[in-house]
């Protein structure tokens, strides 16, 4: 590309690199947790509309996704579960088109009394955004916003279409992307802002989530020797869980995972019994989250979890005839790997992404695997569309004080501009 | 007694059986679990004040008694917390004054999936009254009401002073009772009909509860090895409990319960911890609560539960660095012997209450200590009152499909009417 459009590309994000970081901020104070979107993607659909794009926000419909590869079971409903999507219409000029996506939903914060200051009242200081979301991953979606932002004002627009998306679910099904699938949007390649350190994610693994519910014998606890404790029936499955998770990292690791020296997670990531003290607990139920790597088939990997749980409830005499429910309320999502996606457009687009970084950082790209999911799956394997994760660097996403760098965001906006003028190609406008 | 007047209090109590069973079954239907009991309360209180007592009904002020001995540390406020007493003012003939307590507070109920029927749409079935509370206490209750009534259908009342107690926090901190101490109700005995199978319990523990808090290092699930799992940090404590649980009971016995095989039971209530299944959970908080015996100094007790639990804690690396915090938030109660409260009327108390239950079933009273705490240690400690608990019989108190057996409580309803009678003295109305 001509040197002086690169040029004028760079200098428009710098430009407007202030006001980037004060929408960051607006978006971040959304407090954007399962259910609480709404404001958040109204204010994106506004954002987009004031910019001349044409907008589509939709409730996602279950009924209309529930048959499709990929679907995540749900539970509670999707009231208020908006996607919006911003399109430019590219003039046709043999440009690819390209879909640009980012998610609006964040994580629970935790206790407020672990972070140095209110979650959702953003700050910045010594060069970092903090706040819930911040990095994972407002400051991406909103990169994808100003990178077409400065193209504009450069005096271009891509020549191909282009879809912004910004979807719910992403942090717990992954339903709100495939609903842009199922709407029908398409493109010759996807690029998602998610913080990883402006790497290239070359894969990454697959998620379950399941949920076990124990019941116990409940009684008064001056009897608790008749009684038996849910809670405490949970120890023995969570500690054949940790078992397993050895036994999966102790096999032969998946090529793209061979450097990676813990590549399958579990996580018992939250846990509820009983409901008095001096009741012996009637119930307990915890959640557990299990990484796989691409390729790895779902159902038989959850059917090895769910065995593992109940020949450990088989060991004890209570649970033998009062066997853990197992439920699904999540995350039941493939690996994928853009480093093994075979079609000539992925290797355009790495190529394509790695020269914008180039241009921008001085360096080469540098790709790892990551043991998360991301959305990417759905554009990668149910839309045959490569799907690039690259975005800025961020820490502490899903603990507290979670803060996202300036200048990597500064530098990501840069790369995907020229990434999405390589890639569309630009015309006039 | 006379034994035509003895027939006619015991034929008044059958005559209003039917109608006592069916109030019953209105308290039982009103779901008084803690913050709730205001509109049983009020019902209480309109269904003394429709027999002409004299009530009082009141908000408990904590700052009124959190200087008393037997406070137990509050969470929460007590808007709505109702106790109500209702007084009868005797003759004065010399008879002695008597305190007729109940509690009104219910435990929660728990999933309600493990209920054959819903926990508070009381219901008979096969000589029991099933619902939540309906045997912990709301029988026993509203016996100590009709037993007074019976009195009242055979043409007599109370020649001395009665107060009929019903009061709330029970379950958790026994404040309730404490705070009809400190509004001044004495009297020389009180009577409260727990359901302990139609037996006089001789001896009650003493109850501690405390909350243990654990941070953990939360972290996305992607790099568990990174994070520290607060859930699972509780585990190695919860185990360091069952350990000091079991050394205490090999200790030598208190002599009241020298023949119950395990008197200090440990209870793990409670649990909670975590937001999200894909975060390494920054928290976990489980409840504990441990019995100790008459006599055992709460203060050395609790001092010895909080090095167990700080003890373990050093023993790992993170949390050694960031040990547990410890709250209490309920009971801090000591235990009560009645059959070593060293004043006449509780030997007077004692075998008034055995003429009156050997005049009604023909047996002996049998006595029993029990693992659990009840209100009678405010009266018994605090007061100097012989507090005698007896009550009918119920099942599955603090579990699912709590019931109480409607003849027992028939029979108790006259073993109180009797009791009355003879303690506080008739005189005719």
């Amino acid at each position: 590309m001509d040197k002086k459009i690169t040029h004028a590309i760079l200098e428009a994000v710098d430009r407007r690199f202030d006001e980037q970081t004060q929408f960051i901020a607006e978006v971040t104070a959304h407090a954007t947790t399962r259910g609480r979107e709404q404001g958040a993607q109204k204010l994106m659909d506004e954002q987009f509309r004031a910019r001349g794009y044409e907008t589509d926000i939709w409730e996602i419909d279950v009924d209309a996704i529930s048959g499709l590869p990929g679907f995540s079971p749900v539970l509670g409903n999707y009231d208020e579960a908006l996607n919006v999507v911003a399109t430019h219409n590219g003039g046709g000029q043999g440009g690819k088109s390209l879909i640009l996506n980012g998610h609006i939903d964040v994580v629970p914060e935790g206790p407020l009394d672990m972070w140095h200051r209110p979650p959702y009242e953003p700050y910045i200081d010594d060069g970092w955004m903090y706040g819930r979301g911040a990095g994972d991953m407002k400051a991406g979606l909103v990169a994808n916003l100003y990178a077409l932002d400065a193209l504009r004002d450069a005096g271009f627009q891509p020549a191909a279409d282009v879809y912004l998306q910004s979807v719910v679910e992403e942090e717990c099904t992954g339903n709100g992307a495939l609903a842009c699938l199922q709407r029908g949007y398409r493109a010759d390649a996807a690029l998602i802002p998610e913080p990883f350190d402006e790497k290239l994610v070359t894969s990454q693994v697959g998620i379950i989530w399941m949920q076990v519910y124990l019941r116990g014998t409940p009684v008064h606890a001056m009897q608790t020797s008749s009684g038996v404790n849910a809670i405490e029936a949970a120890i023995p499955l969570i500690a054949a869980l940790r078992k397993l998770e050895e036994n999966w990292n102790a096999r032969p690791k998946h090529a793209r995972f061979e450097h990676v020296e813990h590549p399958l997670n579990l996580n018992i990531g939250r846990i509820k019994g009983g409901d008095w003290p001096s009741s012996v607990p009637a119930w307990c139920c915890f959640d557990v989250r299990f990484g796989i790597y691409p390729g790895q088939d779902i159902d038989a990997a959850s059917a090895e979890i769910e065995n593992c749980i109940r020949e450990a409830a088989r060991e004890d005499k209570y649970l033998r005839n009062n066997p853990p429910e197992i439920t699904y309320h999540g995350f039941l999502a493939e690996g994928y790997s853009l480093a093994d996606h075979d079609k000539p457009e992925a290797r355009q687009a790495e190529k394509s992404l790695g020269q914008a970084h180039r241009a921008v950082t001085g360096d080469d790209l540098q790709t790892m695997p990551i043991t998360a999911t991301t959305d990417a799956r759905f554009f990668g394997l149910y839309a045959d569309t490569p799907a690039l994760v690259y975005g800025p660097t961020a820490e502490s996403i899903h603990g507290f004080n979670e803060r996202v760098h300036l200048d990597s965001i500064r530098r990501v906006t840069q790369t995907i501009a020229l990434f999405v003028a390589e890639w569309c190609g630009l015309e006039k406008t």
